[in-house]
Parts: structure tokens; C-alpha cells; sequence
């Protein structure tokens, strides 16, 4: 049934069990998993290897593309497997043992994993497990829904685990495009001149003997959660498309605009979704997450084409865009995330880069990951990747959390992500702030004007004019800096007492 | 005596005296002006401008490479001409008018402003006013001892005034390399491909017709004010040649390294100059400016070649090399800034970034620019284009200022440049953080045990432990983040008086 699937027939003795296949692994072992953004991860040898150490001493280094699903974060964690995390997760158990200091989490540029490890700053890999569709008569092993850092993982590591699934449709054999950088000091310009730039091979080549067992699975992706677009996010997609719409009568942007980012998560799935309604197109996407807005703008016919690092679906979207992938399958390009997010490449392209803030500031600078300065997120992703080199870097955020207790726009962001010097367009619900070209100063009149919410604009204000008397090319009152964030966690609001009551 | 300068005769006509020549520059007109860090800037215009400001109302935007020299900045700003500057300055009158919000100071990557006037996010550039060795016969333009920006400034500029300068030698044509990346969608990669390849043309191709002025001068170039390497600057250096000798013996690099970047100023010099001593041999540079120590390794025999925007020098060193530039042309190439600082090159050749940080944190945070994190210095300058995608990001500073009532190693700094995920390496004449694949914890107890200084180590410590107490990923007492920076601002130490008087 599964020998379709591994077209080098020497590899069939290698297929086993997934408690079999996971006693390849050792305690302190450097594994490279599979799964970027909950799509194409391993799931059945993490869940053996988990069971494993209920018995045993075993901890492990834990590398993947980005995110997992099928809560393999959550049971790894729980089986007190993780010595070492990186370069991106968003599972709530593991979050608080990273935020618990209980597992080290390196936070890390999605384009720089692999460059890490082919450097040899960090590794070795001492073991890949990979999800694929198939393994092609050469050996080499055909992703499924997402590419990420399989690639080198594949090939950088000493010995490969396969995960063959076979609920992963065979039609997504062609989808990928693997290219590897060449080696330092011979590396050539890599060649994606365009979104559909296809330059690499259609599986990773790996040695076939380096396979140490091949694991046959039927588990699904884990769908995602996105939240239907609601007021806010529509405003922001809307003060967003407003602003495009003027960036094509200066003349910046045409009215294809330019390729177009999205981060993961609701609002930035909003604001593409939103682009559905818009003037624009012929678009096409260079991203690293394709999520549901991107089929859909495919459906509405505003879509050309989207390269990315991985397909994560909701599963409505999944239930129609995977059985249909053959429809779609000549305008989608997998690659490795270390090219979908190279900033050679979206600085040539002058990708739009919309990604999500946690909290940003009076003066642009944006905090991705920390929430109070302190505890982790899910980390920075690919937001880095996209906004230093973007043509234009904009991050998107409702103004209110936690029901108003929370301003996302504070005096001074609680950790920096993204600096003032990155950060070209801040959106929220109540309107856009154009940063372009402007001083501190300027930047923050800005923001106060356009994104602060109503109830905390009197409080912000008030900062900004205190921190004026102190002068300075970026005027702050240090001491109060993040009174909000203190306040927060003392009384539960950023908003004091008195201002609390008054808005009841 | 100019004629062998201006080879195209029909230009001979537009030379005029700088006061002439600034008359064509009005209120409200954005310039574009040669100079990177002192070298190569127009020299006579702009003070013949800063006279007519007494006269009349006359404010306008001004764009260069970077720092300028001959008191341009100074003059400017005494005479009330600047209404905007960007995107980096380092003199010490501007840097006050900056600070007291005068003139609005736009603190841009150094590879990105010209980014922005060409995909008209900027701009436009009403004139251009470029120093040239000389004019060729078709009217390109042969820049002095920087490119910077003059290469964008001049094409995209609507006029432009040369100014040719008979102190810098014929011999330095030849010397660049002028190479502008195609216009989108349509970009293709830019070929360099080593610190030598030589991509574009040795002079700035602009229609003759677009000169509105030619203004003949002699001033030289300001000196760079470089110290001496002293007991410290030495000790930082050492710690990092035994950094690179462990990288080359872990096989991480070979004995001629990789290509080197130094940033402006007297430690990252000095660290560049203790190579000379250094095992490594047939090293490269690939850098913004070049500096005495650039010339000292190729005396020395250690250097193979040398990459730059821009030349400045000790007056010594100045006197040594100009005269006999023709000796060092064949390894020495001088690129836009946009190349030179470009990430895509920078990733590809896998640069060895060596940058100066005013201050850094507990968790490998680099301020570059605000002192106290309001009051602006100079400006990131090429420090993000390069650390961002460097094969290795190193950091270096002393780590006590103003006689040790300051701390650079505080436990937060007060101004992100430069964060986590970019900062690899941290060194002090204390010791050296090797700061990749840690986790923020793990970092922190790195920059402890070797960046502080003995004086701050306890304190240092104590905030990290009662953080550690309030738990998560970077852990903060945030209401206590900035408490140095305050007693700093309030005391004139960063010490509590009783470590203070105890210390004397």
C-alpha cells in the first residue's frame, strides 16, 4: 500500500515502527524536526520518543522550521523531553516552561537556523526526521505541506527518520523547491528574481544510506485556529488598503503593488483577506506561512501566485483547498524558509511585509515576542526577515487587549524587536501612522494621532509632553517608562486607578 | 590648470565660484551631498550657502553618505540651514541642535536611503553637490575619496554641482566602483560575489546637461581623530584574535578568516590593528570605511585586499598613503554605500562584523546611538546592515565610561539598536560573551561572568537574581530596568553612593 511512496525499493526493509524508529534516538541527541507554522511536522516518532522517556533519562535539542502541531510541543514538554528549543514555537505548555527557565528556548530569525548550523556555529544534527510524501527512486525525500528547514536538516544530519504520510495527498509532489546556498567563499547570488522563480530541485537529495528508519503514518496536520476577520481587524485591513491605494496614485506602487508578506495569525490574515475587496490585482504573495486569505484570494481571482515555506490551513479551508491542490498547484511554490525569508531575496523583490505587534511605542519601535518584557510568546519568526528588508515593513495590532487593560501602543515597548529604523507603517483599528522618513519626534505625534486608543490617549499624551521637557532626540522620562507595563501588573490595568473607574 | 579635470570642453563654462554656484540651491530644496565619515564631502558650496543664510530665509534638507568633515555640519547648523538631516552625522553641534529637537534627524541603516529615493519614499533630490577627483570626457563624474551616496544622489538628483577638488590625486581614478541595482520588479542579483569583484563602472554616469555648476577647490579632507590603541582597546583586541584563533581550530574558519568589517572609530581600529600581531594572514576586508588600520595590514603584509565606501585617515596615516595610493590601488575598491553595507552581499560573503556598542545588556542587547537612551550620539550608521547579516556579529566597548560612573554593561540598555537575535558576540578588555545558541538566561550568565567590570559585577548581579525571581524567558524587575540610567541622570554615577565612596 505505502511502497508507492518509497520508490527505492532498498528502503523498504527500513520501515518500522514508530517506537522502533524512535530508539535510534539518544539522550542528548541534536534532533531536526520537520513542521514549520503547524504544517508537515513529524508526528508519530516525537510521540514514541515522549513515551520512551517515561522510562528513561532522555533529553534532546530540539530544532524545526517554525511551530508544531498535534500538540508535539505540548507532550514533549510534558515528558520533560526538551533540554533545547528553537527556532519558533506557540504552544502554550511550552511557553511557560520556556517562561519558567525549565527549557532553553534560543529565539531565532527563521532565515538563520540553517545558516547556523551549515557554519557550523551550531550542531551537529545528529538526527533529521522529516515528513514527506514520498521517497523518489534516488533516495531523495518529497515534503509534504511545508518545507522549512527539512532541507538542510536532511541534509546536514548524520542519520534521517522519514515519516511517510499517507494522508498527505501524492499531488503535492512537484510543489517544492529546494535550493541550498552554496558553500562560503565560492556562494552564488541565489537565483529568485521573481515569486515563480523556480531554481532548485523538487525533493531533498540525501544520501539514501543515511536513512535509518522509515515510519508510515496517517495522522493530519493539525488545522489552524484563525479567528474570523471582526470589526478592528476589518479597519485595519481597510486603513491599510486605503493607505496602498494612495502609495499607486503617487506613483510608488503599481496596482499589482508588490510582493506581499503576511505573518501568521488572525489580523494579518484579515488584512490579506481584506485585499479581496480592494482595486488591486495580479498580486502575488512572497511569504513564509500561506494561510486560508491566500486560497481565498486565489478563488476571488486577485492572486497570481504565492511562494511560501508552508500551507497552514483552517479546516474548512483544508477540507477544500487540499483535495483541489492539483488546481492550485501551478501558481504555489514550496522552498526552504532559509530562502523564503533570505533578505537577498526580499530586498530584490521589495516585498510588503504585514506582520503582527505585540505592543509597539510612541516612537515605532515594535515588540514581537515578550509580554511585560518578560515572558515569551512564540518568538520573532520571520517578522525580522521581512521587515528590515521590506519595501515597506508595516505591523499591524488592535490598540486594546485584555479588554482595555491593555494598551498596545506604551510609551516605551517592554523589549524590542523591531526598531524605529525598521518599522515604516503602525496600524491599528483607529488608523495608520506613515513613519517614512520621519524624526522621533514626528514619529510620535504620529502615533498619538493615528493609533492610540481614545482612552489612553490623554495618558500618552501626558508622557509624551513630560519626556519633551526632558529633551533629547528621542525624549523619554526613563523612570516612568514603563509605568503602564508596572501598573499592569501591580493593578491588573495600564490605566491608573482613578481613569479605571471613571470608564466604567 | 582645472582643464585636465573637466574633459568634456563644453563644460568649462559652468565653472563658477561656490558663491555662484550656491545660488541655485532655494528654500525648502532636499540636497543630496557627497561625504562619508569625513571623506569625499563637498567642501566650498556648503559654506558659501551657510553665508547666504545670514542674508535670507534658507532652511533645507540635507542627505549625505554619512559624517561629514570641515565643520560642514557645524557650519550649517550655526547658520540655522538644516531643517532635516539624515541619515547619520557625528558632530558635536548638530548632535545638540538634534537633541534639543531642532533639526528633525532621520537615524537611517546606511544601505537604505537610497532605497528610499528610488522607490520614491523619499525625496525627490532637488540637487546633488558631489566632490570629484575629476569629469570625464562624457560626463560621468569621478568621486573623491568616498562613494557613499553620491552615485544615487547624482543620478536621481533633478541638478547637480561638482565640486572638483585638485588637492585629491588623479591617481584615485580608477579606484571605484559604481554598480546600481536595477529597478524592480525587473532586479537581478548584484554580482559580487568576493570583497574584489569589480561589478560597475569607475565613475558616476549622469547627464552633462543635469550640471548646474562647477566649483573648483583645494581643502583637503578632514583628519580622523583617531586614539591610540591603549591598554584596553588592546586587551578587547586580544580577546578576539583568541576568539578567532579557537573558531579557526574548532574548523569553523580558515587561517584568512573571512571578510572583515571595522566600524568607524578608535576600538573598532584598534582591534583591526591588533591582527597585525595575529596568526591569521591573506585576510580580506569587506567594510564601509576604511581606516589606518586597513593600510597598517597591508604594510604588514596581512591583508589581501580591501573593500570600503569610503577612505579616512590619521593625519599621519593620510600622509603615508594619498601620496602614494597608486601602491595600494590594485587591492583597494571604493562601492556605493548601498554595496558596500548591501545584506544580500554582506550574508553571501559571510562577513565578520566588528561594531562599536555605547552600551549592551545582560541578555547581548546593543544600544549604538542614544545616550541614556534619549540623547542621540551619531547614528547606527552600517552597524545594523552589517550585524544583521554577518557571519559572525561582534560587539566590542569598553566596558566603563566617564572614569567608571558609568556602566556600558547595564541591565537593560536604554536604546535597542541591535537585539538578541543579532549580537553574537559581546567584548570588553574584561573578556569576551560568546553569545550564540544561548538562550537569554544562559546569556545573561555569560556577560556576567566576562563582560562586567569588577565594579558592577555584584550589582549586576543582585538585578539579575531578584529578575530570575519574577521568572520568564528574559527575566526584568522592569520597574528597576533603568535604575542605573536614572541614579546616573540624578547622582552622576551609575554606582549607589556607598559603592561610590567606597570605590574611592
Amino acid at each position: 500500500m505505502y511502497r508507492d511512496r518509497i520508490r527505492l525499493k532498498s528502503l523498504w526493509g527500513k520501515v518500522v515502527s514508530a517506537e522502533e524508529a524512535a530508539l535510534h534516538i539518544k539522550d542528548g541527541m541534536t534532533v531536526g524536526m520537520s513542521g514549520f507554522t503547524r504544517a508537515g511536522d513529524a508526528k508519530a516518532v516525537p510521540l514514541a520518543l515522549a513515551e520512551r522517556a517515561a522510562h528513561e533519562r532522555l533529553k534532546i535539542n530540539l530544532m524545526t522550521g517554525a511551530s508544531l502541531g498535534n500538540d508535539v510541543d505540548k507532550i514533549l514538554t510534558e515528558a520533560g523531553l526538551l533540554e533545547r528549543r528553537l527556532p519558533f514555537q506557540s504552544d502554550p505548555v511550552l511557553r511557560q516552561a520556556i517562561n519558567r527557565g525549565e527549557v532553553m528556548f534560543v529565539d531565532q530569525h527563521l532565515s538563520e537556523t540553517v545558516e547556523l548550523l551549515r557554519s557550523r556555529q551550531m550542531g551537529p544534527v545528529d538526527m533529521a526526521i522529516i515528513e514527506a510524501v514520498a521517497i523518489t527512486e534516488d533516495g531523495s525525500i518529497i515534503p509534504t505541506t511545508s518545507v522549512g528547514n527539512s532541507a538542510t536538516f536532511g541534509i546536514l544530519g548524520e542519520r534521517v527518520i522519514v515519516e511517510i504520510n499517507l494522508s498527505q495527498p501524492l499531488e503535492l509532489e512537484g510543489l517544492h523547491d529546494i535550493y541550498i546556498p552554496t558553500r562560503r567563499p565560492f556562494r552564488e547570488p541565489i537565483p529568485v528574481v521573481t515569486p515563480e522563480s523556480r531554481v532548485g530541485l523538487p525533493s531533498i537529495p540525501i544520501d539514501p544510506a543515511k536513512i535509518a528508519a522509515i515510519v508510515v503514518t496517517r495522522k493530519q496536520d493539525s488545522a489552524a485556529s484563525l479567528q474570523p476577520p471582526d470589526e478592528e481587524t476589518s479597519a485595519i485591513a481597510g486603513h491599510l488598503i486605503e493607505f496602498l491605494g494612495h502609495e499607486v496614485k503617487k506613483g510608488r506602487l503599481g496596482n499589482t503593488l508588490q510582493p506581499l508578506q503576511a505573518g501568521i495569525g488572525t489580523i494579518a490574515n484579515a488584512v490579506l483577506h481584506g485585499l479581496i475587496d480592494s482595486p488591486f490585482h495580479g498580486l502575488k504573495m512572497y511569504s513564509e506561512v500561506l494561510q486560508d486569505s491566500t486560497f481565498e484570494l486565489f478563488d476571488a481571482g486577485k492572486l497570481d501566485f504565492a511562494s511560501g515555506s508552508s500551507i497552514t490551513l483552517s479546516a474548512k479551508a483544508g477540507g477544500q483547498v487540499f483535495p483541489n491542490i492539483g488546481k492550485y498547484k501551478s501558481r504555489l511554490l514550496l522552498r526552504p524558509q532559509e530562502i523564503s525569508n533570505h533578505p537577498e531575496v526580499i530586498r530584490r523583490l521589495g516585498v510588503i511585509g504585514i506582520n503582527t505587534a505585540l505592543e509597539c511605542d510612541l516612537y515605532g519601535n515594535v515588540n514581537s515576542t515578550h509580554v511585560n518584557g518578560t515572558q515569551m510568546m512564540n518568538g520573532i519568526g520571520g517578522s525580522g526577515d521581512f521587515a528590515r528588508n521590506a519595501h515597506l515593513a508595516i505591523f499591524v495590532t488592535k490598540s486594546l487587549a485584555k479588554g482595555g487593560n491593555i494598551s498596545s501602543v506604551v510609551p516605551m515597548v517592554s523589549h524590542v524587536d523591531h526598531n524605529e529604523h525598521d518599522v515604516d507603517v503602525l496600524v491599528t483599528e483607529m488608523g495608520l501612522a506613515d513613519l517614512r522618513g520621519l524624526a522621533p519626534r514626528e514619529r510620535a505625534e504620529c502615533v498619538l494621532r493615528n493609533c492610540v486608543h481614545p482612552s489612553y490617549r490623554e495618558l500618552a499624551g501626558d508622557y509624551y509632553r513630560a519626556a519633551l521637557k526632558r529633551g533629547g532626540h528621542t525624549p523619554h522620562v526613563l523612570e516612568e517608562a514603563f509605568s503602564w507595563h508596572v501598573r499592569y501588573q501591580q493593578q491588573g490595568s495600564m490605566l491608573p486607578r482613578k481613569l479605571n473607574v471613571a470608564s466604567v
